[in-house]
């Protein structure tokens, strides 16, 4: 059978990062068999167009970037994803196709519809079975990190009122597949918000 | 109104090269404005993608090779041939979407539904006006270049067997758009492909 297939999605800055790694660091201590990867990425060919992706100051028209994003997706897709997922083991993910939806379809203003379109090959059909999401708008969370070093990556380089539609478009994903999601409100202590993902995943069987 | 579109499609080692600087020289000496482009190619990311394309021995599944494909097509549309096309200006391009089709859809497998699907986005709705097909299966073209030095690029190392079902799938390609294919078959002299190549494009009233 399958193994589960798990995304975590939400907004640059929310904690997302600390997150996958107290997750997978419980998957580790409790013997879990399961494949961390990350979007974009993940294989050779898709770190090669996250390279392209990331190139600062690189003028890439929304259209394009989400065909990037799809390609990665697709390669990483064919040759890490789904062999793991057939062989039974689960899967963790961090970011899948719903950041293409919310960045490029809702923020960069692309549309959630053309942006399945492009990447249904690129998904072969396989949506995740469950998706964790990190409930904040990051320009709250900016505010709280006082002091903190801003990246010159180019994504994390945008407008506060770009990652509100990008926060805006995650809450219009979520709120069309409420039972595929599950919402975590991120809590100022990060182990708290670890209990309330380890729960939530205890709660849908993935985890004894 | 929209310059013309003008795509050149065919297999390996047909002559279409040297028929597309024939028709560029032809253009220039006439004065005629025309933007001369290739693909995968003509763009800065798309000819990153190219790279990655072409790089020898990449084992590149059909798929991920289609959305490449896709993705330095969607840049090469946005940024070169569909702001030449507002423009007023005639375009014509060594490839499009048409290898694709006979290429990843067609000789890989993956359908030709499937690889449209890919494409829709990237190319904007804008399928060319004319396409010059060069009508010849390349495994009989190659047996008449005896001695032709035998390039390690990863797209020309492909077996006969490969090459017979890229011509078949662009006979169906030519076959499902008559009024948009012009077939050519390649002449011994060269001049004499290009003569019937530039008769039938004045023919349609692309020339004077």
């Amino acid at each position: 059978m399958d193994g589960i297939f798990i995304t975590l999605e939400g907004c640059e800055g929310v904690g997302k990062t600390t997150q996958v790694k107290l997750l997978q660091n419980y998957i580790e201590e409790h013997n879990i068999e399961a494949v961390f990867t990350r979007e974009p990425g993940g294989t050779p060919v898709a770190e090669e167009i996250r390279k392209i992706i990331l190139e600062t100051g690189r003028d890439v028209v929304p259209l394009v970037e989400a065909y990037l994003f799809a390609t990665a997706r697709a390669d990483h897709m064919q040759n890490l994803i789904l062999p793991a997922l057939r062989s039974g083991k689960m899967v963790i993910c961090d970011r899948f196709i719903d950041s293409s939806l919310a960045y490029q379809g809702g923020a960069r203003g692309l549309g959630f519809d053309v942006i399945y379109q492009i990447n249904k090959a690129a998904i072969g059909g396989r949506m995740p079975d469950c998706t964790v999401f990190l409930d904040m708008n990051p320009i709250q969370s900016w505010r709280k990190q006082k002091g903190k070093v801003v990246s010159d990556d180019r994504l994390e380089g945008e407008a506060d009122e770009f990652h509100t539609k990008v926060y805006q478009s995650f809450c219009k994903i979520r709120d069309s597949y409420t039972e595929r999601y599950v919402s975590i409100i991120p809590q100022t202590e990060k182990l708290n918000t670890h209990s309330l993902i380890v729960n939530a995943l205890k709660k849908r069987g993935y985890f004894n």
